[in-house]
């Protein structure tokens, strides 16, 4: 028997890459597709090319009775502040189960959300309840739980980059700086100038530097992580490119590490990850290798001064840092293969 | 009477940039392309789709006594290795000017050389002669030069945003972080496989990572302009656009600033400068904004933590980073505005 | 005396490319720049990136008495239905001249016009005034005209391409198909989903088949130059670059010419046209020759079937195809030299 | 029971293509990967980034040997003027099969093949048994053939768009124009300038106008569909995408149809193909859509003008324009579903 999904917001960018992993997986069936800015139900092969002619889905004005009646398990691909509307009430129904793609669940603390996301929380006990979902992390928690947190892109390739040291206690609490390169579907798709093709192509920049969303989310897994609270600087840069998330990181170390020291950590780590690639020394990951897949690569050495790690991650920022993250997610909550319908 | 000058390797990036420039120059006259590679003289608009039509120029297969018969100045657009044999030659003509765009005269020191680039140099004496040509910072030596070591496209972009940090020996020694992205053509129109259109198009990645030639070069600067040795990571990575350079530098400071002295330092030392645009406060620089001119744009900002400076500089990597400044330091050899034929 | 002109609608992709190339002509004074958009004055370079730094320029709210209060020439570089209500007012100041980039002035028939663009036209009895800005053949006539209609992209790219055989009366008048492909800048800074870097990057696709609105101008320039109706077919297509129109035209002919007959009569009308170029047999357009510039590249040859001419052209969509050949056609209506300020 | 497969030439990008397609189709088991570049035995992740860490797979100098020792069927992904080498060799071997990719069993005629490749044809005797593989009108041949030559990516696209007028007797025989678009994995992955990424980023450029190694095949398999000959222009064009194909195909009709005919005659003969998809009227084809797929998208209209059919199709050319299209290949000489481990 396969497992019924729906996806609430399957025009973006994440919605799509989602229906095109689920399609294949199998394991599960789509049984809704839903969308809030949608009139009247349409084909989804006609609202999204790259599905004509492939399924005869449609997609749906979205509402919740008709997407709880159809699944066990939805994927919220929306906006951050709505899915802390929807959630308490889908988690009404006893069996559901919510893989939540957006922010509203991440964040430990209200206030947090608040000043973060400039929205008061309107779901604040459900807070508690969800789980991060970084099944690299936190596997266990994640099968058990009803309401997982898919983590951010960036969050995403940073902590794999870090879990590591942070596990290890090897990490200082100052001087840590993460330069990070997004190609332009994490900016999703939304009518921005700064999106247009001609600002973008032949384009480089920095933004929302030291100021990005998704530095307290950061900030409090690696606190998690790491028992103690760890400072970073992050600068996000846009890229032109469809897909790809680029981490560079310069981890400054509570005492010295051999290169040998600094490897057998990761490889320690992350040696049966299916998900995690440790790449040979002097090779560095990039984000074709990673394109289209769940996977994350991880490139590693020793810095060229200080007492400093020098660690680069590459994901697909729609596989790995969110929709293949996601269906990784339902598999744990769903008791199938962790690994089943992504690509390794 | 327009000043008679030369390109030699000019069907690579830099010289067809060059060509470009000098062409539109109103102070000169572009007697002299020449190519090593050529087997006998062909049109310049053959041989370089832009230039169809634009001139009746032709490039000849490169012979040194040609060169200097037609012209008082040449500009060395050819890879590493070849202008220390040309040089010295060249120079024999009392009145000759070269502006040598390669690395050959740019370090100190020939052990250096011989270590970066695993060539012995082959005119250490001229090495002490040649003028490192960031006119920002040696406006003066260059103009009573007769061999100006044009910086590389990189140490540009880097120099430019930590020279006022440094004359002020307001950096530490330790810790300083450059992470830095660089559009296609800074890697030449070499045939590598890598540098196939499929190859960087939709891909981002590091390479020569902390172990980039322009390493020595740049910290070569930092200790002249600040009086110490000044270490510093490297980060280096490849991004498909044709032409840009991105510098994200994370400065750890020798003693706290407040981010109106920060900014201030920065005013004293550029507020005059024709190339040198310090953006407003939270506005960053893009490749957009300087590509095709002669401008490097700076974004500052004390960093999210410690006790540092987040600088970030953007410039053509053809232009500022290469022939554009090139013909600043010509302006400057030869007694013309130095702002003259450049997009400021 | 500089002439001074002024621009309104700066803020798009040809009013930003217009003052690029006016703020480097030598016989220009840029005085006025307007945004029908804007609320109040702010700095060109706050507005537009590229031109940080630049200039002292501001842009202002619009409003035609300060515009004219300020210029001689007004550009108009705004939507279709804007100028055809400014024009009649501008005019009313006798030494007033307009260069019109817009569709409003383009067509001989206001009932053409409503069919085409579905709006009344509002200033019809200026039609007949209108100048076609063809310059190459048109050239006397706007040079005594005070409202230029400059050409859309696609019709300049054909009718350059078009233009030999339509006037030696070597057309069919069934049968010519035009496959014309175009950059993204064609369609202009607009807040569309379509133009979205995601959905421009990567992607390929015809748009408007056999039903742009550049079709009936076109038509009406192909009956002028050649004195009898032809029809065409006409499906241009988007690409994935910013800047570059590219025009592959099959002409089916009236009687059967030689290889050397075709490309003789091409030289013949353009051998001493400095914006044309006619490229040598075998040799073909591309974008990248004419990208920044007001050149038009033509590739030619016997077809390979039928009685039929086979003619390439390639402009950039904003030089030749918008604000080069504005300028170009500027300088005619000042009695300037023909080329100034622009790149052949 | 797995069919045992093998890839020959698995570096270039067609033979990667094959690769990722192989390793999730689910009858197949890939035992062999062979290159001629090759010196010694490598790991496919190391040689092929992409494939990192995704399968345990070493990739051999190819050796005709081995390849047949470990697998049924072949794969030969290599340049012209190979495979005619291999084939017969293999073939030798009662139970092998072959999908050719290469032009060399494409043509019929040995004289034709030497014309347009400037090689002696060195198997001709297997002219006559290789079958031309397009399945949707060669199905059962291809499953009974030991010998299936590969269209070409432009001929796929020009056959399957123009198929229905051939076969139906309805096109003239003069006057057919195709104008097609091509990304550069087109080209292949190999060391030429033209192919270098600052070459052909921002660009666009015909090439091989009316002189293309594919438009013989093209013409032959016409000839073959509606019985006479039937001669095109055929004019190709680079775009600086990575992956996808777009024809553009003015079709001259040998007698009237209306809009109706015209479409139902494309529904009679496509709407039961699984990787054929005919658009609704007034929708047209984009590289988007088909990127990674299998699928053919058509679109359909009566021309503007004459007694024309415009049709536009477009496919992934590493998709169904080779490797796709290679295991649909596979799928039928193998006795499996067609669409098996094809996305549809």
């Amino acid at each position: 028997m396969k497992i019924k999904v729906g996806i609430v917001g399957v025009t973006g960018y994440v919605g799509q890459e989602l229906l095109r992993i689920l399609l294949r997986h199998p394991a599960v069936s789509v049984e809704y597709l839903g969308s809030r800015q949608l009139k009247k139900p349409a084909p989804a092969g006609e609202l999204l090319p790259s599905f004509r002619g492939t399924n005869d889905l449609k997609v749906h004005p979205f509402r919740i009775t008709s997407a709880l009646d159809a699944c066990e398990l939805l994927f919220l691909a929306l906006p951050h502040g709505i899915a802390m509307e929807l959630a308490p009430q889908i988690l009404r129904k006893r069996t559901a189960r919510i893989v939540d793609l957006s922010a509203d669940f991440r964040l430990r603390s209200a206030g947090q959300y608040q000043q973060t996301y400039r929205l008061k929380h309107k779901a604040s006990p459900l807070l508690r309840e969800a789980v991060y979902g970084l099944p690299e992390w936190n596997r266990d928690k994640i099968s058990r739980s009803r309401l997982v947190a898919n983590p951010g892109c960036y969050p995403t390739a940073v902590l794999l980059g870090l879990a590591p040291l942070a596990k290890e206690r090897l990490l200082k609490r100052e001087g840590l700086t993460v330069d990070a390169k997004s190609g332009a579907t994490g900016a999703g798709r939304s009518l921005k100038e700064d999106l247009l093709f001609c600002e973008v192509n032949e384009n480089l920049r920095a933004y929302r530097v030291n100021a990005h969303q998704h530095i307290p989310e950061m900030e409090q897994q690696m606190k998690e992580l790491s028992g103690a609270p760890i400072r970073m600087s992050f600068v996000p840069h846009f890229v032109p490119i469809n897909r790809g998330l680029y981490a560079t990181i310069y981890a400054p170390l509570s005492r010295p590490l051999t290169e040998r020291q600094l490897r057998s950590i990761y490889r320690k780590w992350y040696s049966k990850e299916p998900f995690v690639r440790l790449l040979p020394e002097r090779v560095w990951p990039q984000v074709k290798s990673v394109a289209g897949s769940n996977r994350c690569e991880i490139g590693l050495q020793r810095d060229r001064q200080e007492q400093r790690a020098l660690i680069i991650t590459a994901i697909d920022n729609l596989g790995k840092g969110a929709a293949g993250q996601a269906v990784q997610n339902m598999n744990l909550l769903c008791g199938l293969e962790e690994t089943e319908g992504l690509l390794g």
